[in-house]
Order: structure tokens, then C-alpha cells, then sequence
């Protein structure tokens, strides 16, 4: 792949979903699908809309960052991203660039080129800003166009054209053009006929096809499937199982029609819609709990500069939303404890790619081995929070500013909050027994920043928290929620499986002909650690069992910590073993502590689960990023995206695994950690009709970066200075 | 082990800790130490200074269970612990006893013994307790004595002498006269002249000896190690390095000074005091942030029926404080949320041992191997907590009820908490993207049930939590914080160290000449599961990588699931593997979901650390309860403490590993799960002078208990029901 650009991406596509009959998406009249554009993408498209998630009550004492106006909003740091009036100047240029000219190229992604790191790290507040140049991804005549935009001097200064393998993911007017080919074609409304299933109630869903050789090469192609929503906002429940409707994005011819599924009942609609609205006897089968709230009557302690600089406690770092990553956390910084100067922790990071796998080898079932960072999007699919429920009451929102395929600006409103959360937690604390005759009781509460987005990618729902604690940790939290993607079966009930039968079951009966397929989820997150600058190591500290010669000691063994200092990638690829434990630091040999320890950060690993596939698997070859926990690459612009940028039939040769099996130098360089949180789920019927959240988290933990606990001087809470409430107004 | 009576144990000894030439913890004339009564056990011994989270703000909208009158009250429950006046009751029925008439012992445990399984799981409010009955440990002329006392009868009906190894841990007067020991001592006073020490600044604790063979056998041995406490409070940070004295506590008898520390300085006082009063520069170096807390007006949504019955949400289950474990929760039972029916969930949970040990294999180290629930107690150890700091300001609290060693009551105030938590986080949502043509954004807040204790076992603060979910889910957490256990070192910087010595070092130099010596900890909980009934199986869900056959798809490999019933006990005997993984289920196949899949729930790794010491040494053996992360036994009401009853000095035989060793059957019975929680400990300069938390947890969830999602009735958070809050008076 010769493309090495920065943040290049996008316009992806979700689950294009139709609806036939009813109301097209695109055009409530039912005629043809339209171009999206901001005044049809209601729910995220203005800031007008924007939701309040104060009342008239609590409004005067709550002292919020102000809310960004797009409209004259302009960029105030490098990373800022490009505003409402950069995304028009950008689609202006491409205008009048020549290749261009005749035939207007379908966007996928704009965004900001962010500058050269070194620039970044130099540039200080009141400094003008580095040029601001746009990377956009564009598809014309079965090509992937990178390209790089400079916005002062107008011009295309950079175009590539991907050579490699993999395809952009599709734009909206794609997707639904697409998931409405198969309704032209008589054998796909024969069979939709003959399982009982009116076009009214017809929803039908676009999805990835992954990469599984010839047959789907050298055409961009997707799978479309379909549900029944009839007495149900919860399609997703309702498969027409077994019928897959391969079609080739660029013609939207109908390559193949597989069904497999005939005589296989569409599951009933019972139980499936989840609103509250729709729930029978709720509060009598479910009593409410009193009310319940974070309370901050003199608003919150974190500040946002223009938009984007968090400052909160002994914390500052950059945030912006991102089409593709959701949010991007860049230029972490805090403050040391004894000196209070501001010191790096992280320059970047994000959620790189996220692979769900599904275990069911059948026809309609193989391919589902989604990535859906790169096919879908974290951002594009962030909807607007709700707030109270999302997020707590005390919540700061934050938009995105994403491009429609036609290269217009639209606003992405609450895709983002943040807000100071306790949870009755404790920071630290003791208390001495009565034995040392010291009365002493010191406790302190522990109280944190978070910045949270949740992608509804399809059916399911990932929150993504980065938390932020004043000891100088960072905790990642991933929670899965939403639906499941479930497969339809003839069976009601277990005992009507015979033996071979259940065998060959690929997960959990979790309703009636309904079975919840067994599958994982794989979160890659890329995390440019830059402890005190940028030339850090990465130290694998072993902890291994040691024994004792005959006569040093009554104890037979004891566990010695041992320092292995990685000295290329290969050194960094790690597998975790629970009897062969490791911690894994990176840290600035050449800064050390008073005591002449190094600084630096460790990875605490958590969520763990690794992939079973084979390494041969196609699937599993695309998505080798997950062969280990941990890798460490030295710092490339380009490599970014664990999965490859073109990830939508990508063949696996752009990713992660393949770029560390270059085995570089990373010894006392500027490096890329990654971390993978991993899920298996076998579903259960608690799952059905939608899930209660799992989560799951890692830590980036302070090891000798400080010079003694950070938080020693943390104050405890007293009574006085804490809010007095009343019962709101309506319940009083 | 000839001893089989149930909940039986001890009145434990923690850290006895004497301050010389100062004040007597038991006497401030500086006299002999007297038997503590409740008088003198002021921080923990009345319910009078009972500490009130509310402020006079807020008390009359808070609507909080009423405290218990410790003078009047009288049990409802089978499973009520002792009150005070049964406890009195015990000791007057001792006194009388002929073998304690002409000498009466000491007394270390005095417990309810719990009404046989089968009678309170018959009981129902209303109907007559069964017989209430105590156990007592009481120790004379070297024999540890278990008693069965029955209250009704003021008779001794069961008497039992301890054959095995083991003893029972320390009394208060015990643990104060080993620790005077050395003083009179001429080579210790030479000594601790020589290290530069005052008397008036010196500060003993008496450590558990472990067991390592022949020399501390026949006898009661403690290691006394001394400290100075000169300049703070935090006399942890200040040790006497080298320096042990083995101490006889029968005939308080040096046996034997070790003194190797001759030539380490004891390190200075300098940031060791971690009192908010004696910081400098707090509020200018860490700027307080906004007040924030959990507010809730209308009071909480939970009631403690008699002190003990915990109701709230969709969960009931008894609490109560014990002196061995902390707290004991019992009979856990949830609502159907079909029917709403309550089911069983859970007999019986709490932590059964806590194992600790140090990695350092020289004279003054090797011991250090400690387990904390036999060997000092996690409820003798809990102090009052915190209010606003410990507990949040909504919370309730909860006293224990313990025993002096000449056999009184007093109260140990405040030693647990219950509150409900609201963390921000989300109990399941879903959004449909725009693509679907629906706008749904459904959210709901998860609001927790918490009991809280905390045990302060010496220099370590272990916060336990038990988290109940409306989903059905219990979290169980456990947090470490408090003081490191440091090893004194002539080194000021790691500089200093040379090649060899570094190779020697057994942790990292957290300030100078202060090493925080690596160590585990591993707490082991039982967790007597009845998943709606007794009879139970414990079923292995392990996860495999299938190849697909030539042919049979583009996928060539995929995860599947398959079930494994264990039959016996080693079947379940279960090391976690990453590239090998499993679900973990107890389910009754007598009860099924409507689809026919049996109830069950899983137990959720978490916190995951395996002991890396040799199977041969004696501290593994002894602590052979962490060989595995998780365990099942056949229910055995004398099978409580994995590490064995008679935990001081045991020798491993009465031990989890050694009844799991017999293999009975397990499938289809009243069965035990055990999980450990583990924490590898490489210590940091973060951790000095005091430990922010690291929190570990497990979690017991829901599968196929419920037929669906359990909380799909439940209610969203709306703006009118929320508090109205304003800036307290004191900074309004």
C-alpha cells in the first residue's frame, strides 16, 4: 500500500436498512433515495435541535462550558477539527480540482490533516496555527482517491489512488441503493412471499461481507439481509433467516441469492420492543427506585476551551469528535505533584478497530466478521445521547462536524459528554486499629472526569468511557449493549433438539426460533504514549518464580520481578499468560526520579479474551491485530488504523501485525502501544430482547512517573460544603 | 481434624502494636496492659459516638433505617448474629462450666452457630426462631477449645479440643504482652540503641509467624518487628529493618533475636504523614475540586428490616457483621421478573481466606505470609467508617457485635455500610441509527445496591464490596489501599545499587531507603449457590476452536461452545487459561426456562493473578486454597474457611485443597462455589507514603435464570423527578 497519509478517512456506512413500503429512509414519499443532506438527517444534524439536559430549576446554578456555535465557529489548536466553513472550502476546491471537474466524486470521509507531530508539540497557545489541510477520501469510477486539500492555498496538494486491497465504506445513498436492489428481482420477492412476510414490513439491512477469497475480489460487494418488523420496533429480532443477497455496490447487480432458510419461522414479535412506552405494567411488575442523582449545585470543575481543551483537576488534554474513532483524546497531560509543571503522558488515542467475529460457519452466517471501525464508524454512528440516562444530569455535551457523501457539513449534535463522576468511591484511605493507639481515620472520595460516546453500530451499542482519575490513572471502558444478532431456528424449545442437532447449534436458544449466536468482540486501541517526550521503551517487568538454595531460607520460593527491556517489535508482541504474569511499562529512561527510578506509565490489562480462530482463517487474517494483547510499533503517521484504512473487503496486508512483523527498532524511540480488549459472549436469554450492559476495562497506570502518591494532598469531603436538595418540584 | 461445628471461631489478634514510653494503648499510665472491655475500646466500642452522615440540612428528607438499639435488641432472624445480651448470656453459662469453674479461658470467638441449612431455609417470619446457640473458641493451658453453647438450655452441649495444627489467633491482652516481650530484653535494648532509636519513639507489632517446620512447632510463636514512629504517624515508612524477635505467648519467652539490619539508617519521617492537617501548601498544590455527591431527597429505595433483612429493588438477603469475614451475606434471593416470585440465588457468601505473601526469602521476610481472615480477622479489624468519605452521604450504617476476650460484648460502631450507587453509568440502551427510519433513543440508568466494609489489617486497608444489580447481576470488589509492608535498604538511589545487589533487591526503592517488597494477595470467597434450590451442578461452558471441513464454508475455523457437567470435585478444579477459555455455570437442571434451558448463573473472572510458589512450600501448602481460581465442594456446614479454622500457624491439612482432594460428587447437589481474587503487587513510588486503591472484581450474573432481560420494565430517569439542589449554606 503506497498511501501514508495522516487521519485519511471516510464516509462510511452503516447498516443500510430500508424500509419497504412503509417509509423509505431517504424519502418519506417512497420514491427514490436522495442524497443525504442536513435537513433529512434530522436527529443529528443541527445544533438547533440541540437537548437540553438542564431544567429550568437547576439551569442558574449550573455553571456548564458553553455549547460551540458552528456557524462562526473557527479552530484554535492544530488538532481542532475542520469546522462547517473548512468542510465547504474543502468541497469547493474538490470542485474545481481537474480530475474532478466533470464528474463530482462521491465523499466518503473529511477530515483534518493533522499537522506533523513534531509541529504539534512545538506550537503553544497564541501561536498562530500550522496551515490547516483536510485528508478526503473519495470513490469515482471504482477508484479510492486519498487526497490532501491545503485550505490556505486552495490547492490538492497531494492524490493518491489506493492500490492495495479494500474499498472505503459505502456512503448513505450506496447503502440504500443497495439494501432496495434485491426488491427488483422476482426470485428474492418469491421467496419473501413464501415466508409469509408483506414488503410493508419489510427491513432490510446492508452488510460487510468480510474477505473470503476470489469471489469477492476486484468488486466492492455487500450482503444484504432481512427482517420482519411487523408489531416490532425491534427487527433485529425478527430474522428472515437464511436469505443473503450478495450485490455489487457499483452496478447493483444481484451476484447471488443464497436461502437456506425455508420452512424456518420468522420469530414472533413477542417482547421484542424494549421503549418504556410500549412495556406492559411497568411500574407495577418494576417499582421505580427513588430518584437519584450526581449533584454539583456549583457546577462542575472542569473547563472546555473553545470547545476542545479539557482541563479538569490536574488533567488537560485535547478532544474531538472523529467520523471513525468516535473521539480522539490527544496531548494528555498532568501535572506533576510536587512541581505542579504539566507533564505528557499520551499524544493520541483512540479506539482503533473493533472486530465481531461470529461463530456460525453457514451461508448467511460465515461472513459476519465485522470491522467496525473501518466499515462502519464509531463516530458516524454515535447518535445524540439522552441525556439523564446516557449520561448524568451534571453532563457537558459535545458535537461532532461530519460530511455528507455530496461533501456538505452536517453537525452531529451530543455525539460526545463529559462529566465528573463519584460514585461513592474511595481514593485512598486508612484507618489505624485501636492496637497502635493512633486514632487515626483519613479516607478520601474518589471523584474522576469522563468522556464518553456510544456507537450504535446495527444492532449493537458500544459505550467507549475514557476516565481520567486526579492519582494520574486513565481507565479505557468499553460496555456492550443494544441487540443481538440473532438466528432464526424451527425450534421452541430446547428438548424438541435431538443430539446431532444441538451439536451443531452455533449458540443459545434465547426465545422462541430464536438462537443467539455465539460470537466475540475485539477492541484495538491505539495509544501514542509519550511519557515526559517522545523517547520512551517498552519494558516487559516478568514476574517469575524463583527457589531458594538448600539452607538460605525456610521459605522454598518467592516471586522476583525482573526488567526486560524490548528491544524491537517482535520483542513487544505479547500473549498474556496468567502463570507467566508480566507487568508491561513504558517508560523515559532518560528521566528518571529523585530515587533514579525511570518514568513511566504500565498497561494494566483487563477484558481479556483472545481469538480463537485460526491464523489462516481469512477472517482471522484480516483481523491479525488480534493475535496479541499488546503490541508496540515505533511511531508512523500512517499507521493508525490496526485493521488497514481501506477496510471494507481489505485483504489484511495494511494492519497492524504486518507492519510489526518489520520488526523495528522501538528501544528508547517515539511508540505506539496497543491494547486489546476482548469479549466472549455466548448469549443467554437475558440478552433477549436487548442487553443489559458488559463491561469491560484497561488501565494506564502512573509507575514511578510520580515521585510519591499524587493524591496525598487530596482533600476530604466535609458536610458543610456539600449541596443541600429537595425533592424536585414535581414531587413535592 | 476432629472438628466439624459450624461458624466457630475466635477472637483474633491483629497487629499488636505497643507504643513504648509513650501511652499504653491499654493503659495510659505507661502499667501492665489490661483485658480490653468496652470502656476502653473507645473508637469501636459504644453505639453512643455513633458518627452521623447527616447534617441537620438534610435529616428530615432523609428517610434511613433506624439504627439498633444494641441494649434492647432481640434476634428475628435465624441467622441474626448474637446480641448483647445472648453474648452476656454465653459468658455466664461458661463461668459455670466445670472445666472453666476453678480457671476460666480466654476467650477468642463467640458466633452464633447458625441453625442447621435445612431448618432456615424452612423458617419463615412469623414462625418461632429455632434454638439460638453459640460457638466459642476459648484457649487454656495450650488446648484450643470448640464449644457449642445452647442458649435455651444454658447448657455446654458440645466440647471439642483442636487436634489438628493450628491455633486460634491472639487475644488483645495476648498481642500486648508479646509485643512488650523483647523490652525487657537486655540484647534487644543494646540493639535498639544501636540503630538509633528512642524508646519513647518505638512502635512493636507482633506478625504471624506462618508455619515452616519443625521450629515452630508444639508452641505459640509470634515475630515481633518494631518501627519508629518519631516525627509521624505513618510509623509503617520507618522500619527497624533485620530486626525479629520470636516470642513463646504462652510463656512470653524470647526464643530468638535476629538481628541482621545492623548499618540500614531507619528511614526518615520526611512525606510519610498522610493526615490532611499535615499537609503543606494542600489546597494551593491540588486545588479542591467542586463539591459533588449522590443525592437523594426522598431517602434511599431500600429498608433493613430488623437490622438485618436487607430489601431494596428486586433483591432481599440478610446482612450481618462477623468478627472472621467482615460481613456475611445470606439467603440472597431476587424476584422473578415473570411472576415476581422470589428465587433463590445465594445461601451463603463471604471472604473465606485472604492470603498474603511477601516475596523475600531472607531472615527477617520469609514468614511474611499472612492470612488475614484466620490469622487477624477482616470484622475485629473494621473500623468505623468514614462518613461522606467512606460511604457516600446517602448511605446506612451497621455495627458488629464482637467479644472481649474475658467474654464481654461491646459494639464495633459503623464497621459496615449500605448504599445505593449511581456512577453515571447506563443499565442497557439502544439507538437506532437514522438508517433504520426509526428514532429510538432508549437509555436506562444503573443504579446499585452497595454493603461496604472495610478491614484495616494492620498496614493494609482491604475495602470489600458487594454490589447488587437489578439485572440480577452480584459484583463482588474488593479494593486494597492503606500502607505498604517496606523493607529498610542502606540505598538512597537506585544509582547507588550495583549489578549483584540490584539482582538481590526484592522490590522497587519507593523513597529513600525504602523498599516496597513485591507481594500477593489472593482472597478466596465462598459462595454457597442455590440457584432456585440446593440442587445444583457446576457446568463447564468451554469455548474450542472448530476447523470446518473441506468445502463446508469460506470460514475455516470458528468458536464453539461446549457443555461439560463436572462430576466430582476435580472436575472442578479449575486453572484459567486465555487460548483456553470457559463460562463457569451453577445451574439446577431440575428448574428450566420455558425453552428448556436450566437456570443457572455464572461466575465471571475478574481480577485474575495465580500464585507462582512452589506446591512444596510451606506457605503454598498452607495456603493451597489459592492451587486453584476456582473450586467446588459438596455443602458441608463445617467446610467454611479455606484456609482452616485453627488458621494460626496450621499447618495446610485442614484446608479447601485437601477436602476438595477427596473428589466427592458434586453433580446435582447442595454445592460450594470458591473464586479467588488475585493482585500481583510490584510496588511503586505511587504507593508511598500511602496506597490509592486498586479495585479488583467477580462477578455472580445471571444465565438463563430469567426468561429475558430481567430490567426491560425498567423506568428512565425523567427531569421531574430529580432533586433541586442549591450550594450548601456554607458556601452559598
Amino acid at each position: 500500500m503506497e498511501i501514508t497519509s495522516f487521519l485519511r478517512f471516510l464516509f462510511l456506512v452503516l447498516l443500510g436498512v430500508i424500509l419497504l413500503g412503509g417509509s423509505w429512509f431517504f424519502d418519506n414519499k417512497g420514491g427514490e433515495p436522495v442524497g443525504l443532506d442536513c435537513s433529512l438527517n434530522k436527529p443529528c444534524c443541527t445544533s438547533k435541535n440541540r437537548i437540553q439536559a438542564k431544567s429550568d430549576l437547576t439551569l442558574d446554578t449550573l455553571k456548564q462550558p458553553k455549547p460551540i456555535d458552528h456557524l462562526t465557529e473557527t479552530p484554535h489548536h492544530p488538532l481542532d477539527p475542520l469546522t462547517l466553513q473548512e468542510i465547504n472550502k474543502v468541497r469547493t476546491i474538490l470542485s474545481s480540482y481537474p480530475p474532478f471537474t466533470t464528474s463530482f466524486p462521491a465523499i466518503h470521509f473529511v477530515s483534518l490533516d493533522e499537522p506533523d507531530k513534531s509541529v504539534v508539540r512545538s506550537w503553544n497557545k497564541g501561536l498562530p496555527l500550522p496551515p490547516r489541510k483536510a485528508s478526503v477520501i473519495a470513490y469515482l469510477n471504482g477508484q479510492s482517491n486519498l487526497l490532501t486539500v491545503d485550505l490556505e492555498s486552495s490547492q490538492v496538494t497531494r492524490h493518491d489512488i489506493n492500490q492495495g486491497s479494500g474499498y472505503p465504506s459505502l456512503t448513505f445513498a450506496d447503502m440504500a441503493a443497495v439494501a432496495k436492489a434485491p426488491l427488483t428481482n422476482p426470485e428474492f420477492m418469491e421467496i419473501i412471499a413464501g415466508r409469509g412476510v408483506r414488503l410493508s414490513d419489510l427491513t432490510c439491512v446492508s452488510l460487510s461481507p468480510g474477505w473470503y477469497g476470489e469471489r469477492e475480489e476486484g468488486r466492492r460487494v455487500v450482503k444484504v439481509q432481512c427482517f420482519s418488523n411487523e408489531g416490532t420496533v425491534n427487527f433485529f429480532m425478527r430474522p428472515i433467516e437464511g436469505l443473503t443477497v450478495t450485490v455489487d455496490v457499483d452496478t447493483r447487480e444481484i451476484l447471488r441469492i443464497s436461502h437456506t432458510g425455508a420452512g424456518i419461522p420468522i420469530p414472533t414479535a413477542t417482547d421484542t420492543d424494549y421503549r418504556y412506552s410500549a412495556q406492559n405494567k411497568a411500574e407495577e411488575m418494576m417499582k421505580p427506585l427513588n430518584p437519584i442523582s450526581i449533584e454539583q449545585p456549583n457546577g462542575p470543575s472542569f473547563s472546555v476551551e473553545n470547545g476542545h481543551v479539557v482541563k479538569w483537576a490536574n488533567w488537560e488534554f485535547h478532544l474531538k469528535a472523529d467520523p471513525r474513532a468516535g473521539v480522539i483524546i490527544s496531548q494528555a497531560v498532568v501535572q506533576d505533584s510536587e512541581t505542579g509543571q504539566p507533564r505528557s503522558v499520551m499524544y493520541k488515542g483512540f479506539p482503533s478497530e473493533l472486530f465481531v467475529p461470529y461463530m456460525d460457519p453457514s451461508d448467511a452466517w460465515y461472513f459476519k466478521t465485522y470491522m467496525d471501525v473501518g466499515e462502519y464508524g464509531l463516530g458516524l454512528t454515535s447518535m445524540p445521547l439522552v441525556p439523564l440516562n446516557d449520561c448524568p444530569r451534571n453532563a457537558h455535551y459535545i458535537d461532532g462536524v461530519f460530511v455528507t457523501p455530496d461533501g456538505k457539513p452536517y453537525v452531529q449534535s451530543n455525539m460526545a459528554c463529559v462529566f465528573e463522576r463519584y460514585a461513592g468511591d474511595i481514593s485512598w484511605r486508612h484507618s489505624e486499629t485501636p492496637f497502635s493507639g493512633m486514632e487515626i481515620r483519613e479516607a478520601r472520595p474518589k471523584v474522576t472526569l469522563v468522556v464518553r460516546t456510544i456507537a450504535s453500530v446495527g444492532n449493537y451499542d458500544y459505550i467507549v468511557d475514557w476516565e481520567f482519575q486526579t492519582d494520574g490513572l486513565i481507565r479505557i471502558k468499553v460496555g456492550l449493549t443494544g441487540m443481538l444478532m440473532v438466528k432464526g431456528t424451527p425450534f421452541q424449545n430446547i428438548n424438541q433438539v435431538g443430539e446431532a442437532e444441538r451439536n451443531a447449534m452455533t449458540g443459545t436458544l434465547v426465545s422462541e426460533n430464536v438462537i443467539g449466536v455465539v460470537h466475540d468482540h475485539f477492541i484495538t486501541f491505539y495509544l501514542d504514549m509519550d511519557i515526559d517526550g517522545t523517547n520512551n521503551s517498552f519494558v516487559k517487568v516478568n514476574l517469575e518464580n524463583e527457589l531458594t538454595s538448600p539452607g538460605e531460607s525456610p521459605r522454598k520460593s518467592y516471586m522476583k520481578a525482573k526488567r526486560d527491556v524490548a528491544q524491537t517489535e517482535k520483542d513487544a508482541q505479547v500473549k498474556l499468560k496468567l502463570y507467566d504474569p508480566a507487568e508491561f511499562h513504558v517508560v523515559n529512561h532518560g528521566k528518571r526520579s529523585r530515587l533514579g527510578n525511570p518514568t513511566g506509565y504500565k498497561v494494566v490489562p483487563g477484558g481479556t479474551a483472545a481469538s480463537l480462530l485460526d491464523h489462516t482463517d481469512p477472517a482471522q487474517f484480516r483481523a491479525s491485530f488480534t493475535n496479541n494483547q499488546i503490541w508496540v510499533t515505533p511511531y508512523n503517521k500512517s499507521e493508525q488504523w490496526a485493521g488497514g484504512l481501506f477496510t471494507w473487503q481489505s485483504q489484511g496486508e495494511d494492519s497492524l501485525a504486518m507492519w510489526s512483523e518489520r520488526d523495528r527498532p522501538i528501544d528508547n524511540k517515539d511508540i505506539v502501544l496497543w491494547y486489546t480488549l476482548g469479549f466472549h459472549h455466548i448469549p443467554c436469554q437475558e440478552d433477549f430482547p436487548i442487553m443489559p450492559t458488559v463491561l469491560a476495562s484497561f488501565d494506564l497506570k502512573p509507575v514511578n512517573f510520580f515521585e510519591k502518591n499524587p493524591i496525598l494532598r487530596a482533600s476530604p469531603n466535609v458536610e458543610k460544603d456539600l449541596p443541600f436538595c429537595r425533592a424536585s418540584v414535581a414531587s413535592a
